[in-house]
């Protein structure tokens, strides 16, 4: 997607130096800052402080990590990917990535060539991204085109967390369809759950959309129920670090409490994913709890220009982190993959792996 | 409630100077300041800025600021009432007070006799409000009981927003069941939704259970629907800023959302009311909207211990800031209320209303 005129996606290999090149999450909305990842300890703190987050956006990254690691040359692959594997445990890209990479370089007898076959991969891994996501968008925006049809004005749509351009290579899975219909000339508005505690859809999913001069309004994460009481919201669009095959959705915590408010008041929820993200061979998801801190403070940009963090507790409150939460099944409306929209159930999802298998 | 060994009500008299003392929520947990408010404009100024906030607390704000008008002498009364009425439009609460000072002062032909009932019933409307609320406590407890006998370890509670001693005069609504279970030996937990976007339950509620020292953790307004998924929500209490006759209940904005979830996952969801805030008449609902800002930027104290604010989103990204929503009487368990625990339903109101009338 575009800065300013600029294209870029949120990941890149620089052929200049050999490194990769990230766009720096933490600093976002208020800085714009390209980090370059120079070895695998470079990517692992990458993905564990969310310099780089989303699930598709944490498999190519760890693709790249594998890469960096096979140039360094100092660990088996094996072990760089476990190191990769440990740094989030919910998105199930990073397994699929890893295994991929470790696949491909196992293939390989010398170092060279090795070295040659990961960038290749982990190339490869972006460039289906960008391809998945685009097909995203062109399945997707067939939903937003439908009920543009039946109303006048825009096409209400609301978002928790970032499923956007930042969350994948480019294009994003939820915000592909977005994209799609703003770029067909198809009235959008959006409206951006904040997504506390890691506030990922008031700084990426606003910043990204304003870049790209998308008609969008953030709101508390409290906000969407009363909207959608109120006939404010048409779709519902998220995205998912891990879809099972039995169609359950884990996504960003907060997620399910969205899901119950559009079925209670009968707003379409879809779930925008990737293949890579579903889970074909468990139900069990674990769902990461991270530091209390991201609960007890929060960062934002001072009076003085500075990125600042302010303490919101009273010292001696405890506070719990779960990052995701899960919604079952029959609270989604459907599955928008790669290959077209299913129904989030067992039936639906053996329909899209059938397609897959005779690809 | 107590604060390091000292009782103190979030709102007193001070005959000293003839001011009203109240404790400065905004500055909260971070600073304990007490304010002193001498006229008319001090208490509309403080209900505006939510120095004081929470239904009841505002209904007797109000009273306090009719009477300082009375002692004024600048206005008529009907007109201060008008000005006080427009701080806030959706605690009924406000209403109440207002009507019910205004009746009082009406019945008295000097301003000597005017200014000494309006302090007597201003007074009268604290005293009555702590009585309130420890009936409601004692009427809710015996839902915290019951658990208790059922399960091992604590009851754990999910609340929203402050419903605390800090909402109303002493005491509190949905914290009055939790205080009161406290004082009879029984063990709680309580989650704590931070309560976005002006965080009354991570600044407000959090330190007030600090205080009295029972164990509490601060969630993200997100989390919810996860613990209750996960069986770690025993009940939920929350307060009313106002409840219709059919049993409708209007609180913080997300309060519906948690109402949601605790249907979906049979968690019993109570919601602790004194009948001042219930409205009699309408089942129409104003829905106040404030300032962006608040979703835009938040408050917290910087790492040189002065409370700043931080901005959150990008410049150029509108927001949107409802700050309450609407509960369908269908997700609510029942009423507690200083007469008893009702359902909540016109049935039930119907009954209470009764019981009123009797008295």
């Amino acid at each position: 997607m575009k800065i300013d005129g600029t294209h870029y996606r949120s990941i890149w290999f620089d052929a200049s130096d050999h490194s990769v090149k990230i766009i720096d999450q933490t600093r976002l909305p208020h800085f714009f800052d390209v980090l370059s990842l120079t070895c695998l300890d470079d990517v692992c703190h990458a993905i564990r402080t969310m310099q780089v987050r989303g699930a598709p956006l944490i498999g190519a990254a760890a693709a790249f990590g594998l890469y960096l690691s096979v140039k360094e040359g100092n660990l088996p692959p094996e072990e760089a990917g476990k190191l990769l594997l440990a740094t989030r445990p919910t998105a199930v890209n990073l397994q699929w990535a890893i295994a991929r990479m470790l696949d491909r370089i196992s293939e390989e007898s010398n170092s060279e060539a090795k070295n040659r076959t990961a960038l290749a991969t982990a190339q490869a891994i972006c460039e289906e991204d960008v391809s998945n996501c685009t097909s995203i968008g062109l399945h997707g925006v067939g939903l937003v085109k439908e009920i543009a049809k039946a109303k006048a004005g825009p096409v209400n749509i609301l978002t928790h967390c970032n499923a956007g351009w930042l969350a994948t290579v480019d294009r994003g899975t939820a915000m592909a369809p977005v994209y799609q219909a703003w770029e067909e000339g198809i009235e959008v508005h959006v409206w951006v759950d904040e997504t506390r505690p890691r506030n990922q859809g008031a700084s990426i999913t606003a910043w990204e959309l304003g870049k790209q001069a998308i008609p969008h309004t953030v709101i508390s994460d409290n906000t969407g129920g009363h909207l959608m009481q109120s006939g404010q919201v048409d779709l519902c669009l998220v995205g998912s670090d891990r879809t099972t095959y039995r169609g359950n959705v884990c996504n960003k915590i907060g997620t399910y409490l969205k899901a119950l408010a559009a079925c209670d008041n009968d707003v379409p929820f879809y779930v925008a994913v990737s293949v890579s993200s579903i889970d074909w061979d468990s139900d069990e998801i674990p769902i990461e709890e991270r530091h209390s801190g991201e609960i007890t403070s929060i960062q934002g940009l001072n009076s003085q220009g500075i990125l600042d963090t302010v303490r919101l507790t009273p010292e001696g409150s405890a506070a719990l982190n779960y990052a995701f939460d899960i919604t079952p099944s029959r609270l989604v409306s459907g599955l928008i993959t790669e290959k077209g929209i299913f129904s989030a159930d067992e039936p639906g999802l053996a329909r899209l792996r059938g397609l897959l298998n005779t690809d």
